[in-house]
């Protein structure tokens, strides 16, 4: 067992400046900046293990990630010092003590995404990065009809971009459903046990094609039960995409995390 | 009378970039950005007039403008082809025939500005632009009882900025609430016949002094009654900013605008 400090942070991010979380050799992601950042606060080399990649553009309201750490630096610095020092539009909500067999993606159980779509005439300023701005007519009762297939365990390898790596294409969906808002705003919010790269903006893509009347609801399932990669519609763009939450075992990360702090995650 | 047409927009802006509407020799502002892309798409020199200046930072989700061409260029080169000569953070929601008499500053009646807080213990990379975060506890109880002394007609001169240079300092205001969203939001909205030059970032400032219990909710009324210029508390930041709305005669402007295009305006 690893005798190092097991820190756990929970993150809200602005995805329009990065090329995604994951660390690339040429181009500005998050994990490098919070990994930059921890290593100016603590001196140590830092290895951040997020609950998962999130593409270039796609936004977080509660990423959760972890590190090991040898050095006593208070909670606190985790939380308060890690802010003074990350840009603006990064932020730690929290930082936690987890037990030492946390593993930020290893434990996670599900996760929500919500994808937001804004249905006017014109582009809107001020949600350019974040909504997919749809000028035509949807129908919300099609869009429902289409979620409804999504429940349950399927094989997505129809819903996944080209690059994927993950082996296993199977996934249990635990809720789906799309939402209305005053204002021309759509939601469309998932919860799955994982989700294969790309999956979520594929079947976000497909649906719109249902909700514009170019395929019937039942597209969904029959795109499921094909199996087949790129018989998806088009994929819609990154900057309605937002990662919700990430739940795990009670036990686990929760132990040192005081109530209040739940309100920061809305 | 001039015999030119008279054009009416209805503008929405994210003010982030932007050192505000007005015209300036040494920085990017909405009105310039506008006019030469008018110009661009006319090829006529285009001065336009504003119902009003926000300042740097500042957003707009109805701003109304107004400009005389000779150009006989039909009224969709104005919202579509505009649009697509603009950047993304401004957009023409409508463009109308306007009656000749028709004058965007002049003609308006009174304007709704809504300004936006959000209530969090960490600052929010996705409201960065877009709301003043404050962490600390605010009694909406106070907010309400502040803004209590606001409708009706008053001096303003305790709340309006160094080089406001609007001689008469008198307005009357309409309405004024504070209202509590989920998510830690609070937005106070202001109907006025007119506003002094940082009026509402002075009042909302003062507000949230009251809020944070250092001042009490009669603040407001003594400060009003003062007529004294720079006794408010600290003003509010522009990113929190919102101009929401410009009222006119029902007859002026709104002749020739379809009523499907209210919806833009949420």
């Amino acid at each position: 067992m690893d005798p190092r400090r097991n820190i756990r942070l929970l993150l809200e991010y602005n995805g329009t400046r990065y090329r995604g979380w994951q660390r690339q050799a040429d181009a500005a992601t998050i994990q490098q900046t919070i990994e930059e950042a921890l290593e100016r606060l603590t001196g140590e080399s830092v290895a951040l293990i997020g609950s998962g990649r999130t593409d270039a553009g796609v936004h977080a309201l509660g990423q959760v990630a972890s590190f090991r750490l040898k050095s006593t630096i208070p909670l606190k610095a985790f939380h308060d010092g890690l802010n003074s020092m990350l840009p603006p539009d990064i932020a730690v909500l929290s930082a936690t003590e987890a037990p030492p067999e946390f593993h930020a993606r290893k434990s996670a159980l599900h996760k929500t995404y919500e994808y937001r779509i804004l249905k006017r005439r014109t582009r809107s300023p001020l949600y350019h990065h974040y909504a997919w701005w749809i000028a035509l007519h949807l129908d919300l009762e099609a869009l429902a009809a289409a979620a409804a297939f999504l429940p349950g365990e399927h094989d997505f390898t129809a819903f996944r971009a080209s690059g994927s790596d993950n082996k296993n294409p199977v996934r249990e969906v635990l809720a789906a459903a799309w939402r209305e808002e005053p204002g021309g705003w759509l939601s469309f919010t998932i919860t799955a046990t994982g989700f294969l790269r790309g999956m979520v903006r594929s079947l976000v893509g497909t649906m719109v094609e249902v909700g514009k009347g170019k395929a019937q609801p039942d597209r969904l399932a029959e795109l499921l039960a094909s199996g087949a990669r790129h018989l998806a519609g088009p994929t819609a763009p990154p900057q309605g995409l937002y990662l919700v939450e990430v739940y795990y075992e009670k036990m686990v990360g929760r132990a040192s995390r005081p109530p209040s702090q739940k309100a920061t995650l809305e």
